[in-house]
């Protein structure tokens, strides 16, 4: 829990009041490994704020492929953000890739908690454009980069936590084919 | 100027005063076909509303090669959100696919008007997570959709406009080559 007022922290005063209320709405969670946290047609509007180990989450096609949309790790957010910020029920599931801990935080507690403090607003806001601005860079690594410039952005990205993700799952989250990423591997480790 | 204050007044009732401020603050331009609204390492921080027309964000590769990030019709939002939302100068450029009729608005004079109305919050929210749903899909097209489930989702999007697109644009737009984007048109005239 502390950690997420740390981060908080890091863009606003964190009053004793808004703490408490933060201990209120949010829900500590142990995640084992391959855990799932969100199914998919689920109309859980829930944020997820990691705390230890790692979490993904992914799309199931219908040939029963799984494409990961998102890695995340300590301090990072993870949730299906058009069941989020639509009506619509979640396409994406989530899963623990390691022993991991997380916090759950209800969308419509966080809410009441940004309109009862509009002081929390610009934290609100910071994480919003945040957010879009790292999913602008998304878009732009998967049009634009090489499969090599994408997995050596990956690896600075996730840092420890590269070495512990199955292959095909980095793979079908840089877009690219397991094959493909075999190569840019063993390229990498000539070099 | 209506055309934005209609678009607000879906998410929430703008009051005189709202609707003054936001007059003096956005600056209406008129865009010329090939005009360049926003250029590569640029700091410039606006947001900009489309009211008539189409416009086009985009990356320009080492090998001059342009590749397409977003195109923005009537009521859409375009704007570089790396610039706008960090510190870092703009990497894509925009301009006007059309002639061309938008607004401007400066991010420090919008943020002032959210601070000074934070009724005004509500749409702001609305809009961030209107805008992160709509990457996230984005982001899951360019992973899991075949060239042709991509190409008809790009149709129904921007329906009138399609045709008027370049094809190459297209195809960078969707992650898929000139050539591929031929092959799924001459698909679908078959049918």
């Amino acid at each position: 829990m502390n950690e997420l007022i740390e981060y908080i922290k890091n863009d606003i005063t964190v009053t004793d009041t808004i703490q408490e209320k933060l201990n209120r709405i949010c829900v500590k969670k142990q995640v084992q490994k391959g855990e799932n946290i969100l199914s998919e047609n689920s109309l859980k509007k829930q944020h997820i704020f990691v705390l230890r180990g790692c979490l993904r989450s992914f799309y199931r096609m219908e040939n029963g492929k799984e494409v990961t949309i998102q890695f995340a790790i300590k301090d990072w957010w993870i949730g299906d953000y058009i069941t989020l910020y639509t009506e619509h029920k979640s396409i994406l599931s989530i899963e623990g890739l390691s022993k991991s801990e997380i916090l759950l935080i209800d969308k419509t507690e966080l809410e009441r908690l940004y309109i009862e403090h509009p002081e929390f607003a610009t934290f609100h806001r910071k994480n919003f454009e945040k957010h879009i601005a790292t999913l602008q860079k998304r878009i732009l690594s998967l049009l634009t980069q090489t499969a090599a410039e994408k997995y050596q952005q990956f690896i600075t990205d996730y840092a420890d936590f590269a070495q512990k993700i199955p292959n095909y799952q980095i793979a079908s989250y840089l877009g690219i084919t397991p094959e493909s990423l075999s190569r840019v591997r063993k390229e990498m480790a000539k070099q």
